[in-house]
């Protein structure tokens, strides 16, 4: 369905609230365990996340309303995260993304977007030419993936424990191609 | 990570805040699209859950106590929450949920889990031996799975929307193999 500001980024306002409600004040053993080696943990998705606010959607909303195609967005740098991942504890990541997140989502009022300022283009590095309205509606499922991989995260430390109903639960199994 | 009653069952008491933090109060197009035929909506999840409160969880732990594996569990009827969709708005499916909800982890703390009723078994009509232990780390994994199956139901309202960003977004996938 096509993209509206309106009431799409109410979902963005949601997501710092869902991921408490998942992950808040349970141990190390929830929060700081991926799902295989490489993979991130939902302490490292909540620092990936904070990362996006200062590096991702904001600046290159920006950058498409200021410079549109002339100038690539920069490189998102998808290990941004790991010295404040070092340095926070997961409590101190939630209340910064809550923080952060209020900020971006009233900076994307203050530029006070219309249909036409939503169809105006970027260059992204890797995909080329992007609208600023999929930018905004990547956000959006960019959230969704990561609350997404939060539960498969956590749904992994028990995946012996669940004995023969392992084959009944999809979470368990190997991801979607990409 | 070994099943502990106490520290796991606290994420099955989030379940019902999860939910209504991701969907309460956004329109139709959220709650009731699903993302390919046959799949089920965000709705259609929340009468699944109730129903799984009514018939599976704790009527299984419970038969499990009381006849071991000389009695098969009921077979799970994946279509038992049509009715109650076709009934139910999804404000009242998340209100029904999280007071069912608080009845069964109430009916899970009176039945007094010690490590050796932990360890009693069951029959599943399809998987065969089953521990209680199982049941329990299973629920907590099935809600998990059905949280991340939201996140991917309304992912999908905007797969098309994100446009080349689709390439990056795992959860606009194909759904991982059962």
């Amino acid at each position: 369905m096509e993209f509206d500001i309106e009431r799409d980024t109410k979902i963005l306002a949601r997501t710092p609230l869902v991921i408490r409600a998942l992950l808040g004040g349970l141990g190390r053993e929830w929060s700081h365990s991926n799902y295989r080696p490489g993979t991130w943990s939902p302490h490292e998705v909540a620092g990936h996340l904070i990362h996006g606010e200062r590096t991702d959607w904001i600046p290159r909303a920006r950058m498409i309303l200021k410079e549109g195609e002339s100038r690539e967005f920069e490189p998102f740098d998808r290990k941004g995260h790991e010295e404040l991942c070092r340095e926070s504890s997961l409590g101190e990541l939630l209340e910064v993304f809550e923080r952060e997140r209020n900020e971006s989502l009233a900076a994307l009022r203050a530029l006070r977007l219309t249909d036409e300022k939503l169809r105006r283009r970027g260059r992204h590095p890797a995909l080329g030419t992007v609208t600023l309205s999929e930018l905004l509606a990547t956000w959006v499922v960019h959230d969704l993936n990561h609350i997404a991989q939060i539960c498969k995260a956590m749904a992994y430390q028990h995946k012996s424990e669940v004995g023969p109903w392992e084959a009944y639960l999809s979470i368990l199994g190997k991801p979607a191609p990409r």
